[in-house]
């Protein structure tokens, strides 16, 4: 698929302008980070090439680009676990983009609501994760192979 | 220098165990996402390498690399506006970081208070994005060169 968003213009309109011009990377990409629309939670950072991004848009569901199956990817299209998307903001070089979303059951394949369940310490070299966030689902069950 | 970190180890160990082994890309590189620990909202969307990783983990305060200008670069170091870290996590792969921080003034250097300042409206194709954030400080006087 070509893809369906014009090439950014001069730092100018991709910063103060009105027209939506992803800056993808080398890979054809840009960053998501989705927030939990209810609690504020980063739930997750993904990467969408242009036609993850354009379906997002059109359909208000979150799609993804997987890096490692190269593959566009409905997030929750094996689990159930998808994302309504309630809000998309774009940043300042247009490189990254937000959206906040309600999120049916949890985010992470590990079965934690986030991927971020762990809080690495500050001032300790030497420091341990620490895992804060207990499963809400199980992750052999969800994911189970037919 | 070389990286303080270790290398990552197999999946179940970057999933579950508690060694903070960052997976770097191939360019050395982690996502790091910063929230506002106030107000939850997204601030920026920027990249560590372990030198800034390491800087950041051990002052408490937020250094990024900018893949721009190839260099170790202190959030605020220019403008003032730095970040205290309040927590930092890590997600389920361990190539990417979240921080809650105390952002100094605004973490935009367009002078909003996020870099995240519009709206993509959902559904339309043809969507034009709207700036809802107003400047909270004049990135011309932030940014005067001596």
């Amino acid at each position: 698929m070509s893809s369906p968003f014009s090439t950014p213009a001069g730092v100018a309109d991709l910063e103060e302008g009105s027209a939506f011009t992803p800056k993808f990377d080398a890979e054809g990409l840009v960053t998501c980070v989705a927030t939990d629309a209810a609690s504020g939670d980063v739930l997750m950072v993904a990467h969408m090439n242009a036609e993850a991004l354009a379906t997002t848009v059109a359909t208000g569901e979150a799609w993804y680009y997987s890096r490692s199956r190269r593959a566009l990817w409905k997030k929750g299209e094996a689990s159930g676990h998808v994302q309504r998307v309630v809000e998309m903001r774009v940043d300042c070089d247009q490189d990254a983009v937000w959206i906040k979303v309600e999120q049916i059951t949890a985010a992470c394949h590990t079965g934690r609501r986030s991927c971020f369940y762990r809080v690495m310490p500050l001032g300790a070299s030497a420091a341990k994760l620490e895992i804060r966030d207990e499963r809400v689902f199980d992750p052999k069950a969800a994911y189970q192979k037919n």
